[in-house]
């Protein structure tokens, strides 16, 4: 009962790999922390015509997204409500609209590599085709001034070395974590085009802390002084690194592993260099998590309107 | 306008330690990811009566908690709707009644950090004492029969050493990991009361990774054998792993840094030798993870009553 729309006989389809031989023996394979199923879920039907992933932590957030998108790209159900398709638990909220899935990660490393297991089983188990996947995120920025952009160019550890370190079985596995640069500048573009904020292209840090991982004076432990912060920042900066934040590094090398091509665009909430504590307004900060929204939003739109025109 | 309530004259009171020279140069404390602070909130009012933390992974079963709670305390706004403190952020929720806070973390070892670091100085900046904090969790047994319930006795890393490795300024500190022993017997000797399921202490294992990490075979990658896969928990079994979640490691060593006496109570849902997928029905799964949530509020009626007593 494969009720998947039939897809134009393309050349040089790219497909969502998983790398399990033992997927095939699992008779029905449970999206435990998304609350779906192969076995209780049609996934083709529900997810076969996805080309866009965009994935950030904050649920809200996700929420607010399908609705900005859809609105964009002026789809018909615009006006309805977006149900979250995992309702059935709390661990991540997902959207979907015509070709753009929404979900949300949570924060940190080992939230995303969560969803992001069971995302790409979902998107394989689909038959899903030629897919992009952006992570819209917020960080802490290096020299720059609040509000900017960053599209990672490379996802740097806190030793500022471009790897992802897996634990397997007790071992240690480096895998890279290259992103797509032909998406990154393509993203660039897209900025460039809106002209409504500033975007950078550079490298991110990704940190497994939030208070002493990232050289802040401001958590319940500090053993370090501000001239200790500094001169890490500031090492940081000149290995290239322009933002902070906590899921690039595994985001990076499962998409690389999967084939999906990747893009990492976060907006910086302050200068790191300057301080620690998120002060400014409520409303200055959601308006600079709007801005990777509106880039992504602009990307989408244009892809659409160049295949619809190649159609 | 300090208006926290007086304290009894108590000698040997244990306050709530941050370890941190710089906080006392800022003048407000935004703790960001509650959306809470010492300029916006009165944090001694609103906080300074508490004497247990219980923190989960789930909002929803955090404020199941408090519900629960409530009603075994039969405090007298129990039957009152518990609005969520953390209302102005998506990124933990938070609920209180008397002298109980039930705090959610996410999932992962980032994610529970950022709160412990941020519940921390709350309950630092709060002037609470004698603060007993205990996450109630799920996680995979190994050689239990789902739905046993396990007290953690010490978190091991993924090769079944006691110790959290934290990041500094890119260079590794090795933190403890101990449990508070006398917490986690008074938990068993609850249990045994309750008489309702098996309780045992053990080791659990904390990892980064809940498919690769944990040595499933049915995440997204998998490049070792079934085999592989016992010969690894086995191991565990034999250095007394009893069961494997992914943030006991921080938790014990972030608590025992600020002077909170600790435990680790989280029901298994499955016997991990025996298979990967949560496959039991709806119900059971939530059947077992009621069980932490009762030996804990078990726990917190048994001391209250003591202390009220003892008064």
């Amino acid at each position: 009962m494969d009720q998947r729309e039939e897809k134009p006989n393309q050349q040089h389809s790219s497909p969502v790999y998983v790398h399990n031989p033992h997927l095939n023996a699992l008779k029905d394979d449970i999206l435990y922390h998304f609350s779906l199923g192969t076995g209780s879920h049609n996934l083709p039907a529900m997810f076969g015509d996805v080309k866009f992933v965009c994935v950030g932590g904050s649920p809200w957030r996700m929420k607010s997204f399908i609705e900005f998108i859809a609105a964009e790209l002026a789809i018909e159900e615009a006006k309805s409500e977006y149900p979250n398709i995992c309702a059935g638990t709390d661990r991540y909220a997902m959207y979907k609209v015509g070709p753009v899935l929404s979900v949300s990660h949570g924060m940190g490393i080992p939230s995303i590599a969560i969803m992001l297991h069971e995302l790409i089983k979902l998107l394989h188990h689909a038959h899903c085709t030629d897919v992009t996947i952006i992570r819209i995120g917020t960080s802490g920025g290096i020299g720059l001034e609040p509000g900017t952009v960053v599209v990672t160019k490379q996802s740097v550890d806190a030793t500022f070395l471009p790897k992802f370190e897996q634990v397997i079985l007790g071992k240690t596995v480096v895998r890279s974590t290259d992103l797509d640069q032909s998406l990154a500048q393509e993203l660039l573009q897209c900025s460039k085009e809106l002209n409504q904020f500033e975007t950078v292209i550079g490298n991110t840090m990704c940190t497994l802390d939030f208070y002493e991982g990232q050289a802040r004076l401001d958590g319940a432990f500090c053993s370090y002084t501000e001239a200790d912060k500094q001169e890490y920042l500031n090492k940081a900066k000149e290995a290239g690194v322009c933002n902070i934040e906590m899921e690039s590094s595994v985001f990076a090398a499962m998409c690389k592993l999967s084939g999906l091509q990747a893009a990492v665009v976060c907006v910086t909430l302050l200068d790191r260099l300057k301080g620690d504590q998120l002060s400014s307004s409520h409303e200055l900060l959601q308006n600079y998590q709007l801005r990777p929204q509106m880039l992504v939003g602009s990307y989408i739109k244009k892809q659409m309107k160049a295949k619809a025109e190649h159609s």
